[in-house]
């Protein structure tokens, strides 16, 4: 089952200008910045509520940021869902949605994508935190 | 100052078949369906932790929602972000940020637009429930 909204990210073209812009509109400061090279992007931190709001700037663009960014622009990216386990989750779901590989976000957030083509054009991925 | 994400909303086909479908994404029961002919939209919500998830079906094309699905489709649509005050909020942001006209959702929440060209891609509001 799943508990609560994780993360959210948009992708972004300029990470300090998009840090600037949403430090105006939510009246927050930025939490975190983190940089994940083996996923090719830039990525900066705000907490609201029990939800993580990402910014997302792709530095390459043959990873699947930067062709979003390529393809769409800058907006909503991916909405990850928090679970207690991965795997309870997809056992729940069943063999007819096998899960994405294994990644590694920020701060060890392990996430697995849901299949895109069966989430009516939002792309899903579950995420538990390091440990949990 | 903004204290949660109050709701996401995605844009959907048929209404009946995403329900059941994000009924099996995140082990859920459909929590409320809403009728808000004004907006030109069906609606249901899940309750994810302290997050409204929304699907919407437009039931116009003359609408704001029905304008989107027809331009991008499925998908993300909009996030709403909770804070305890409209007033303030835009009293914080300044002149150069004008609300948008006030509106009210499902179940009596309030909102207000924030100018779309200035939110990098996001559709974004400010939400009150009634009463707060």
């Amino acid at each position: 089952m799943v508990c609560h909204i994780h993360h959210i990210n948009f992708i972004v073209r300029d990470l300090e200008a998009a840090i600037a812009r949403y430090e105006t509109i939510l009246g927050l400061p930025v939490a975190h910045r983190d940089e994940l090279p083996e996923r090719g992007v830039r990525a900066a931190r705000f907490r609201v509520g029990e939800t993580w709001l990402v910014l997302v700037q792709p530095t390459r663009p043959d990873t699947v940021p930067g062709r979003f960014l390529d393809e769409h622009g800058e907006g909503f990216f991916l909405l990850s869902l928090g679970v207690e386990s991965l795997e309870a989750e997809f056992d729940r779901l069943g063999p007819s949605w096998p899960p994405g590989a294994p990644r590694t976000g920020a701060d060890g957030w392990q996430v697995r994508d849901l299949d895109a083509t069966r989430t009516l054009g939002a792309q899903l991925q579950f995420c538990v935190d390091q440990g949990s």
